[in-house]
């Protein structure tokens, strides 16, 4: 079993959606185990304070470094031997489906999401790295924690389908999704796309794969220049969309 | 006060997140309002079936467009004029803190979460756009959602106090944040840096900025690529850190 544990000074704030939906049947299915730890339990002192405020002035107030090392110590005495400790921030490198694939295949993880202004610098050396959900300000890690393990998670063995675990291939590869219609056939005068409903699934998966590559040539050209595409899909590409 | 809807088939995985904290706290001063809504109630039918096989084969399920789509008119509906509703989707523009001020200074917003191998395309023309939260994949648009309402609600007016609304300024400016230190000035050995016991002001800013440049260029050179840098900057970055 996958092991998650999740710090944090709101636990309130993370512990519905790991409970609900996919991840939920996942714990229940005893695939995935989650933890959420609440920091201001390893405060010491009658208040349990956790945050104070900085050194050299300024705004804000700093998650002090006493219990957050505690609450690390205690949660990596608990999980397996191998298992690394991230702290979410935007100073890390940012998360993608390449850092989610290399995380699934770890014992576990143990993800510390900080609050305030900030932590403590003398935290990080207590850690193994720092991980950023991207270039924008959250008023705290708890919800790029969500993120994390969400991505993580669906790629553990058994926790989609064998069916759905299929899903999302094109972007795995680097690519955008292909457009998905279902019932009704025709939806306000929108029909579904004839090709669709051909039967011929060398068509359809032709009809697919180029219109994957001309929406991530369209929308996200930086990741279609990284792709390394065989004379396939450059011949396919080379086409209009009737002539497929 | 801003107006945040969000369609979901899962409330619960929302609903905790957007109660506590920061946000909750905004909803509490009347600065916030947040409205959960169950894409289901608008599906028809005795089973309200939300989702259907997709047209063409392949795995997994697709969301159908008329519940969905009724329940962005109904959304549409309740919201102030202008009020862009969009789609958590990986095949939109990746979220970053310039769309968060651009969403901020909009009267409200409408997000609608994706679940299952994706939607029927047929439901884009009744959205003003889709918005990915970066290159991983997700179990559903939902924690994506999270992430948005809130780096958007910290932006509005009154949400963070103004001694903190100052913070992180020099994120917004694409620079990474510098290090923050707090009580004990000693923790297990480590020390404040003696720059922000000095209690000289000009110098602790200098140190910081000089922080912030070096690590935004040592560990986001992209980031810092982009940065416009004065001579003021310039002439600090050239410096060690034993000459500020």
């Amino acid at each position: 079993m996958y092991g998650v544990e999740v710090l944090t000074l709101f636990p309130e704030m993370v512990s519905g959606y790991l409970g609900a939906s996919i991840l939920g049947k996942a714990r229940e299915k005893g695939l995935l185990g989650v933890t959420v730890t609440h920091i201001r339990d390893y405060a010491e002192g009658k208040h349990r304070v956790t945050d104070d405020a900085p050194y050299g002035g300024g705004a804000g107030m700093v998650m002090k470094p006493e219990p957050l090392v505690a609450a690390i110590e205690a949660a990596r005495a608990r999980a397996p031997q191998g298992t690394r400790a991230l702290l979410m921030s935007p100073r890390g490198p940012v998360f993608d489906q390449a850092r989610a694939r290399e995380l699934a295949r770890e014992p576990g993880l143990i993800l510390v999401c900080g609050r305030y202004e900030g932590v403590d610098e003398r935290v990080i050396p207590y850690l193994d790295g720092e991980l950023s959900l991207g270039d924008f300000i959250l008023t705290g890690g708890e919800v790029a924690a969500l993120a994390v393990v969400d991505a993580v998670a669906r790629l553990l063995p058994g926790v989609l389908g064998n069916v759905e675990s299929s899903v999302s291939e094109s972007f795995e590869e680097g690519l955008l999704e292909y457009p998905h219609y279902t019932r009704p056939p025709v939806f306000r005068g929108a029909e579904v796309p004839a090709v669709l409903q051909s039967g011929d699934h060398a068509r359809i998966a032709r009809w697919r794969r180029w219109k994957a590559l001309q929406l991530t040539r369209a929308r996200r050209p930086e990741l279609f220049a990284r792709l390394a595409l065989g004379p396939a899909d450059l011949k396919l590409l080379a086409k209009r969309e009737e002539e497929l």
